[in-house]
């Protein structure tokens, strides 16, 4: 999320949402933290999105209920919104506002206005921030692709236009700026897809981001040729795909869609399925499919499954589980990118496609964002090897404010931001400390021991007795558990000698002694949760 | 771990550990279980390794505390395990027959030779069975490199010979079954190495294997070349690097070593550092040094950082964070495997290795081993091109006997076999329930209820009181814990009207309540531990 402001007027750029890595047990998605926006509400006059990517509208059902503003985006774009609006019941109460690459907006003082870029999903925008300033351009997630699939060009003409005007400040996205070229055309894939489907005896399953609608047409385009049926299997394909024929961006001939109970009922060699799971997601169609658990479909020797998606870092032991599983069903798996077979090409640009953005841009300032430091830093490195003069670059973190006056740009201050999570359905309410309550738990499980001592003299009436879970099989180690149990009994009863009665004095000496006692038998340190009930 | 019987003599091949991905929570170690073998250990001669990296001798230790029997390796592989013995105060009862590729063993009808190997590590031996049935060939982890660092080739001449008297059966690694073409030479990362250490300007850190001693001797090379003093960071390196040098298989010139305390006392341009955590382990000496916590050492700015080794796959992305935070110093840091700046080459043979292997061999039975199954898959395949008959491949599981006999080979039966997980000091005593339930607190933590009961008439006489933990702030939740303890009161008033008084049944029912409510407002699912106590 990124935020433009000029004086009292705050364009907001895309809300998305992160799917958390391991270290972030049971924690369900990531949201930005909107502190500022929420203190400076009465100036949000809109949040523009540039595209309909998880990382870009994932937050917008979380933003719209703490900041009901008015949504711009492209046709396609919001129909994704509208699916997410619909689960959270917020759709009647938000405003959506439908733009394309030509339309002009004012909001306070900041004139907005547009250009296509091609990318892994359709419809999607650059953004031209017009204030008394300068221009400030925000390009959103783009790759140059000459001969895209449906017309989804990057409007190279329109580009050079804004950068003859003069740009202030380049907003740029750096995910490939480690990979040296250019980034291959989506067309390769669909020549890759066709070959494999004229090759294929048996069905063929291809699973794909739903959202690359492109990708999908490829494969509408392979069955036609093949004249096989095809099938959407998983509630994202299927929702995404209605989307996109609801809305034009997708063309699928009359008849060609069979519902997925009826994909048993042709000769495999007739049939092809979509579906999702290229993550390796074990509840997704394919990978349902591959541990033979899916109810409507199942995948026999001979049947040809595709990968057209490659694996996002950290979903690579996933998905290539699923590999494993495929080919011990004896399917002809295709997978991996590599232009020879290559199922798979990347939405953003690489080294050459952002030193043209750079180069039609000419920016005085530049502001690489979109990925790790060492990208953010090789594409510095770009800007300057295309004419960015030597600090004009600001490699800014979560919440960094670069501040425009008189055409000079400093970074000095920061803004509250940064992660919200969201663990279920509630937002927030799960922070460090419980996340590292959750890691020890998740480590050496965790004791509960329980005793009662009488309110008088604080002897023990009954008890210690000792719960476990996700430490040790008690049945195998009773010994363990008994000299625990006289180990609590013994500090308890040293305590009372020295006349000690506070609960939190016994319960830590109890934690203490009974810790490091495990730690030196087992080397584990299970959580110790002492509980005292007086009588 | 593999195992060649023969009637009544049994020879095992290695004892490899694992280490655990994140879904083995808590485990530090996987191990082979070992159950077939002590129930036939009387038959057992000896444990033959192959080489010295952890997932051939990790498992070494546990072994011999169940069956301790001879150990045969060359003296480097020795000299690794002596370091884990010594560790486990073992070495004392160890009988360690140091071998080389000329040893010709008898283990009772089951005679032994070997073949060099050229892999990552020194002094890597495949093994030849020679048994009346016919020979057996296990290649043990190796790859052809005609131009090898120190003169570890692979023996294609014995290879020819053993291959010419014939194999009855081949057990090959297929580590690198998927990847076209031929390894590269280790001597390109020693080149490499060289250009990288000539043109840096200050420091150079190079992290790398310990055990990949051919590695080390080419930045000791480069050291020499660019008159560098070289320090040893982490415990590992250290040890490693003594064992090698020590028993000759590593040359460094008198006076180039140097202490970790002493590296701030020279010019960065006259100092290089080999270090561990090559595999973004966040503890060992590189994550330390990038995360600026190592006390003896500190990366500054344009100093230089090589990663001579690319991550295990589920290592991405701790590494790619430990790159970041090199860069953010304002180091250069070079990484990647590109053959154009590569610092790292696989030990494992690629595609036309592993078909020169079958080639030389000429095996009629064809073992695939050591990769996922997508690999064995791929590496029947170049099997059958360089002429195996179709059906004579078995592509076997953990346990899986493959039988011989009058020259006929079948997979048929199989033998208790499997992982043995290893947490904290003992071993085995985790499985799948304590998994569960780490799984279970990792995921949404625990909700502890306590309350007292009279024995009279069950009326509560105290709380209920609930404690949480990993679940969420209680603070921000204190209505949701009043709720809590209602409905528990609730239902074991309830359960009082019934007259039902048994213990388990009122947990059944509180657990079932607080489940269903929890989940209906929150989402989650915590583990619920309810404790009556009677009074």
């Amino acid at each position: 999320m990124y935020v433009i402001q000029y004086n009292d007027d705050i364009v907001v750029i895309d809300a998305g949402g992160m799917f958390p890595d391991e270290s972030l047990l049971g924690i369900d998605l990531i949201i930005p933290d909107v502190t500022y926006l929420e203190e400076n509400r009465e100036k949000i006059r809109a949040l523009v999105v540039t595209h309909g990517h998880e990382d870009h509208i994932g937050g917008v059902p979380y933003f719209l209920k703490k900041l009901n503003v008015p949504i711009y985006a492209t046709r396609f774009t919001l129909g994704l919104i509208e699916l997410k609006l619909e689960e959270h019941r917020l759709k009647r109460d938000t405003k959506l506002v439908p733009i394309d690459a030509d339309s002009e907006l004012e909001f306070g003082e900041i004139k907005v206005s547009f250009f296509k870029v091609s990318h892994s999903i359709p419809d999607c925008l650059g953004i031209v921030f017009h204030t008394p300033e300068g221009n400030v351009v925000h390009t959103g997630d783009f790759k140059f692709d000459l001969t895209p699939a449906n017309n989804q060009y990057s409007d190279i003409h329109k580009m050079a236009e804004i950068g003859q005007k003069g740009v202030l400040a380049l907003i740029s996205e750096s995910t490939n700026a480690e990979r040296k070229g250019i980034t291959p055309s989506e067309q390769m894939v669909g020549s890759h897809m066709l070959e494999a489907f004229l090759r294929a005896t048996g069905k063929i399953f291809v699973s794909t981001f739903a959202s690359n609608v492109n990708r999908v047409q490829q494969v509408v385009e392979a069955c036609l040729e093949t004249n096989r049926k095809l099938a959407l299997l998983g509630r994202s394909m299927v929702n995404v795909v209605d989307v996109a024929i609801e809305r034009g961006y997708l063309h699928v001939p009359e008849g060609m869609l069979i519902a997925a109970g009826e994909i048993e009922k042709f000769a495999p060699e007739r049939v092809a399925i979509l579906c999702t799971g290229s993550q390796g997601e074990p509840n997704a169609a394919l990978g349902r499919l591959a541990s033979g658990s899916y109810r409507d479909a199942s995948i026999y020797p001979d049947d040809t499954v595709i990968l057209a998606a490659s694996p996002i870092p950290g979903n690579e032991k996933d998905v290539s589980r699923i590999i494993d599983n495929l080919f011990q069903r004896g399917a002809h798996v295709i997978y991996g990118s590599g232009s020879s077979t290559g199922m798979h090409v990347s939405g953003h640009g690489y080294q050459e496609d952002l030193k043209l953005m750079l180069t039609l841009m000419k920016p005085t300032y530049f502001i690489p964002i979109h990925g790790e430091y060492r990208m953010l830093h090789h594409h510095r490195m770009l800007a300057e090897s295309v004419g960015v003069e030597k600090g004009n670059t600001f490699i800014i973190r979560n919440g960094d404010v670069v501040d425009i006056q008189d055409r000079v740009a400093r970074q000095t201050r920061s803004v509250p931001a940064g992660d919200t999570y969201v663990d279920g359905v509630s937002v927030g309410d799960v922070g460090e400390i419980v996340l590292r309550d959750r890691r020890q738990l998740s480590e050496d499980g965790m004791l509960v021991i329980v005793l009662t001592l009488s309110k008088r003299d604080q002897r023990i009436i009954q008890g210690p007795d000792t719960i476990t879970r996700g430490f040790v099989y008690v049945k195998e180690s009773e010994n363990l558990m008994r000299e625990i149990n006289s180990l609590v009994k013994k500090t308890v009863n040293d305590l009372q000698e020295e006349n000690i009665r506070q609960w939190n004095v016994i319960k830590q000496n109890i934690k203490k002694a009974v810790g490091q006692y495990l730690f030196k038998e087992t080397k584990r340190k299970p959580m110790i949760l002492p509980i005292i009930i007086e009588i």
